[in-house]
């Protein structure tokens, strides 16, 4: 019975974890949609969605206490407990990567609008994906998911290096657009940044998985 | 004598942590050197302490968790682990900021030295004093101390920002130094990051001491 109670206990932390991943979810989006649109109502509303995962993170965290305190988990739901821990971490990361982008954007709003040689639309779209991704890995306990998602990021480092020598470029040819510029760069770098948090996630569930794995073999053998 | 067994394992993992951000430390000191100095080996030194750091990571991790799960701590114990992991993490990434820093030094030496608005040796003693502070509240289990380095923290945002302010400006009149002017700009943001990871470091100080006394007094009143 007290095990029953226990995998409810981790069922439910999964899912606070999961409101707070859609928390963060949402700000990438929302924060890419401000830039995009140019919309200082959704440069708002990123910065008070922050307020909401910063609170969604800190109960995550004590839920987790809780469980490692009261339930004393062993093995392969140690590490689980573990990676929400970690992940946890890395997706107020992500909420806060996009309030940089949305900080920029709002600066951003009192210069004209400049066409730019970054696909940030692109940009965000592979980032966001990576992200969720990260999270369906995690749901469906799925390592070789979480692997590919780990790959997904070779693509967005690209993205951002050939972004950063175009946008140089347009500084030193067009100073008078230099702050667009820099902030453009520092927007492609955030979402960039996103991207590696998304790496992180999938390397805390591979961990969670073939690290449990692992330990139970070696703890078998020994024991 | 478990007990006594269980304690000198608290103690050893300390240490690794000490040993780990004195990596971590000398990654931002080396890197603020190389940038002042403009010295290519210190640059490759960085990114070779950086792989020092990631072994440093695991083992730190690995030792926490077979603490969590051979030993099964109660209350203050189990918050001075898991703080060790958060603490881990965040020395990590002052490694990857330093070897941010590295790079974008490495990509200046490459053209002429500039004279810039941005005082760097400045703003790598206070993160590097933050990061150093912090670790001392840990080791001497003082929140108030940590308290302390929280408030350094709006020092350094508010150098990096004027610092930005005034890059940005070079950047506008100068476009052939503009390459140089952005470095500046990203590895001030760069320390701006390292403070804020020496902030979250005392902040993970503060959870352990304080949180831990919360939950006594709370469970005491319960039981």
């Amino acid at each position: 019975m007290p095990r029953i109670h226990f995998q409810q206990q981790l069922a439910a932390l999964k899912d606070k974890l999961l409101a707070m991943a859609a928390l963060s979810q949402q700000a990438v989006i929302s924060s890419v949609e401000a830039y995009l649109q140019r919309d200082s109502a959704l440069c708002q509303y990123v910065r008070e969605n922050e307020t909401a995962i910063n609170a969604a993170q800190r109960e995550v965290d004590e839920m987790a206490y809780e469980l490692l305190a009261q339930e004393q988990p062993m093995a392969i739901d140690l590490r689980f407990i573990l990676a929400v821990i970690k992940i946890n971490g890395d997706l107020e990361r992500v909420g806060d990567q996009s309030m940089s982008i949305a900080i920029r954007t709002q600066e951003l709003l009192a210069y004209p609008a400049v066409d730019l040689p970054v696909d940030i639309a692109s940009m965000g779209e592979h980032a966001s994906r990576m992200v969720r991704s990260a999270i369906q890995a995690l749901l469906d306990a799925d390592a070789q998911f979480a692997d590919a998602v780990v790959v997904m990021d070779d693509e967005i480092d690209l993205m951002n290096r050939v972004a950063r020598t175009e946008l140089m470029k347009v500084m030193e040819e067009n100073p008078d657009v230099s702050l667009q510029a820099l902030n453009a760069i520092i927007i492609a770098r955030a979402l960039e940044r996103i991207a590696d948090h998304a790496t992180n996630i999938s390397r805390d569930v591979i961990f969670w998985i073939r690290g449990a794995d692992i330990r139970h073999q070696v703890s078998s053998a020994i024991d």
